[in-house]
């Protein structure tokens, strides 16, 4: 059951989402004890101007 | 005070997110003893690409 | 494949839960055309020292 | 360590976001004890229609 | 209408809570262009065993 | 600046935790582009009255 959020950066291909979605859930049901179709994945694309740390939006610095 | 995140693949229309948080805010107000008032919805709509289960991404199934 | 998060204070009973659960549910089929085992619900439970609303803990309120 | 995830209706400008991500790390940094740099936030910018308060979509009021 | 969610270790007195929670509170509505009661603020406490960064928990640490 | 939140039922031992961490950082720093510094990951364990599928608690399957 475990549902995994994942918050990054926009900017991922396609691509790069389907070989991530991939390894997590491979980790997830190797260490967790859950059968793959249990394994529910979002992706969050938050744009640069959304995202601060330190007190600075990702998009200044 | 509930704070109800629904997160769901796009496309519903306006019609359907109308109806579905009258249903959501009823279904709490009965049965969690708050007021409508009281009942924050918020839906996040996740794109095909963005949800996967089973290691695949929805729009690759 | 919508997952509901609840937010709500702690307190509520297994009941009240199951009626929840139930009731959100046939909220979500019945409008958002998804059948019932795509629904995932988590109840988040937050403590009334860990909800805040006008700058105010829920706890001093 | 803390992440912070404002959610929020659509609609505020850069400097908004530039301004509110410095408050917000000085608020923390202030009352949590941690330094500026282990503070992360997202903004999750929502549309009115992706939001309900008592029942009704914000949209519509 | 803003919702914040602060993910942060477990250890926080209630007293550093009543002052996050004000702060916060400050900080949003000074520059988000909200009333204080439209303020909604959950603290998330996560136990040192349910955090990792860099690939260690940071009860590792 | 991945975040990446997993929500799964509580019973998880350190030790799965553990590899759970390491093998979730290596996933998405193999595929996303980032330094394992830049990932954060948050275990949000879950009651078995908490989590509902299919309209029934999993308590009560």
């Amino acid at each position: 059951m475990p549902v995994i959020n994942v918050q990054m950066l926009a900017g991922r291909t396609a691509d790069q989402k389907r070989a991530l979605a991939h390894a997590l859930t491979e980790a997830v049901t190797a260490h967790a004890n859950v059968s793959p179709d249990q394994v529910w994945i979002v992706f969050e694309e938050v744009a640069r101007e959304n995202w601060a740390m330190a007190g600075k939006l990702v998009s200044d610095r």
